[in-house]
């Protein structure tokens, strides 16, 4: 196998809302309450619902920006790489990084679209996540066949409506959700509760897969001083905690067919995520955990997939991971991606590997996971990196020339950059300058 | 090599203040206002200093009691194993399980000491963390030549105390200290605030390591409602958030010589986070770190030593780990030791690797990290697992009789046992029942 022969399925990248996401697939009744966008005072695009303005319109959207300003948040469209909000121009840089497909989370409503659930008005907050879903099952999905693995959001406040909305989204076609790695981080029961239970049996019963990405930082931040780097470096690793609630949770004891994916959080702690676990369960007695004869790691990786971006440790322990739960990712358009040199940075670790082990974690057990297949669409011949490649030959893989738009210019840090600069940062983009 | 020719060195183990440990070295000055031992409203053990109660006099201390009490702390002398706090008792449960010699943190003063900052008189707390280092120094680690490596305390809030501390007991011979994971925690500097520089640099000069034991359970317990085995599960790992901490602080670029030990953190994940810390250095340009040509892995991996129980996975990864940063752990009293079947246990993975290595791992390393050489006292023939297991024959091994003790009885969990019901057996803990 050669690397133009790789077929690359990404399961973790993301989408921002182009500003008219909101207006096809609006009910009448809720119309002119959807999301939209408005100016703030320095010029900045901002989304805006009832009294809640959401600054962040593009969090981390930084793609094709020099790496020099990847640290400043952009805040307009002016300021974004096309394909972070455009379909079209998505599928080009998709062809230009050599990827076949990619699943999407949300940026309005945030990756595990637990931003809606600051909407008062829950009738208006559910109609909202209908409309993104069609939106984006509809629209950009739809725009693409083959391109794209639909992943629906849910009101996550709401485990009846939520198992309501999974029920919907399936016959659309779309077999996963993003729902947060901890409910409990904004006063929702946590994923123990019972309360759930609605939510993970219509996810059983109709295939659909739950994503949980990265979200909560609770164990990252050591404290505000602490540097950026050091945020970043531990935010994938905070799904071991995730890992773990579930594994000990009693929902993949009673859920058989339930599919979990640990989205953004790398791989190569899992061998020692799963050793732990099993020492634990078996040191421990007087927990009252009953696993039914199984190892606590065998019932993880029964439910439970992974992906990373670059992680040559987990393609040496992928025995011990176990190669039918691992999936790889881009990240695009946020920080972390390795776009548009994707196939050569994952191509250092696969070339190690047989080419059974690489169609697996490159594509074949994310057409599993997400019950996602593009070749009823895309002929495999002309899905390879080497042929999307060929056909992107016209796309500018240049800086994005940001100096000049609008929003706020990005700041000169003289020093190391902490966590606490980056919320300050952000704290200060919320003013909403237009009436409306 | 056989099982029985290792040599152990246990890198975290645990002491249980005697009665009578603030005693003897107490300055005349503070004598009563030691802490001291008072019995509780149900018969219990607390620790009294100023108005303060310490209701965990042996937190986890659970070494030989049966596995289905394990989740019951001890309230009581009574209730404890006798080598938790006498020195003779430890150095017999030492040979049954042929260990050599042994690093052991704190109860009272807590695991990092940090407990002392509670104490309102500051001279008194300063006099309570020089009292317990020379009790620890001088009784229990020189009761026994070449068994115990000795560890002391800091004033954990004065960096310039702690300085002099430090300088005061590496003229005793003790050259590790124990250290917050995170200081912020309780409302100290955080570890990248220069106002520790006086600590770092009198570690540094004083060949004195700083270990820092897991302490933090920020990103451990997703919820109250997380079964508790979640938390045990987890808080290994926290220590990846200190390792990343240090790592991109000034500190181990600005003093050459200093030397961290990641205590009770499993070693598994570490390659992980060598690989995750240097892709974010490689890609995020824009936090303006200056690892001068150097990877952050490089930096970690020269000055921060891990230690593990039972991790097969770290030893499968002990090339990338740095098999000259390994230490082993026996964890002993607390629940997840593996006494007194330690050998055996880690023989399973020892002797998949040569005796060169097993003896780094066993003791070579700890004697390094430690500036600690045991055979100045010992012969070699007389330190290995058979030889010290010959001497412990006298040894009961049996389960300790609790059902008669003082103290809270063992509750009786009919389900999952919670995070949130071991929070609320410890506060009832706290009742003082004598007047002083």
């Amino acid at each position: 196998m050669k690397m133009e022969d790789m077929i690359l399925i990404s399961v973790d990248d993301h989408v921002v809302e182009p500003a008219d996401a909101f207006e096809k697939h609006a009910p009448d009744k809720y119309k002119d309450q959807m999301p939209k966008i408005v100016k703030g005072t320095q010029g900045e695009d901002l989304w805006k619902v009832e009294d809640i303005s959401f600054p962040n319109m593009a969090l981390n959207a930084v793609a094709g920006r020099r790496p020099e300003e990847y640290g400043m948040e952009p805040t307009s469209y002016e300021q974004l790489r096309k394909g972070t909000y455009n379909v079209q121009a998505r599928v080009d840089d998709m062809n230009a990084n050599g990827i076949l497909a990619s699943l999407n989370f949300p940026s309005v409503p945030g990756v595990c679209g637990q931003n809606l659930e600051k909407v008062k008005d829950k009738a208006l907050a559910y109609a909202i996540v209908q409309t993104w879903n069609d939106w984006h099952i509809l629209e950009w999905c739809g725009a693409a066949p083959g391109r794209f693995i639909p992943l629906g959001i849910v009101p996550t406040w709401d485990p009846v409506l939520a198992a309501e909305e999974v029920k919907r989204i399936a016959k659309l076609g779309c077999h996963a959700i993003t729902f947060p790695p901890n409910p409990s981080m904004t006063g929702q029961p946590s994923i123990q509760s019972e309360k759930w239970d609605p939510l993970w049996k219509a996810c059983a019963d109709n295939n659909v897969n739950i994503c949980m990405h990265i979200a909560d930082p609770s164990g990252a931040v050591p404290s505000m001083d602490s540097p950026v780097d050091v945020f970043m470096t531990n935010m994938p690793v905070s799904l071991y905690s995730t890992a773990s609630d579930l594994t000990f949770s009693p929902i993949l004891r009673k859920y058989p067919d339930i599919r979990f994916s640990l989205s953004e959080g790398g791989s190569g702690w899992i061998p020692h995520f799963m050793e732990r676990a099993d020492f634990v369960n078996a040191h421990h007695v007087w927990t009252n955990q009953n696993f039914g004869g199984l190892k606590p790691s065998e019932v993880f990786r029964k439910h439970c997939f992974n992906c990373f971006i670059e992680d040559p440790v987990a393609v040496k322990l992928r025995d011990d991971i176990g190669i039918d739960t691992m999936m790889w990712e881009c990240d695009y358009p946020h920080s972390d991606s390795t776009w548009p040199k994707s196939p050569e940075l994952l191509w250092e670790s696969m070339k190690t590997i047989s080419a059974q082990e690489v169609n697996k974690i490159t594509h074949l057990n994310a057409m599993r996971a997400y019950s996602f297949d593009p070749f009823l669409h895309i002929e495999k011949a002309d899905a390879t990196v080497g042929a999307l490649r060929a056909k992107a030959e016209h796309v500018y893989l240049g800086y994005t020339d940001t100096s000049k738009a609008a929003g706020i210019p990005p700041s000169q840090h003289d020093g190391v950059v902490t966590f606490g600069d980056i919320l300050q940062q952000l704290a200060g983009l919320h003013t909403v300058a237009s009436k409306d």
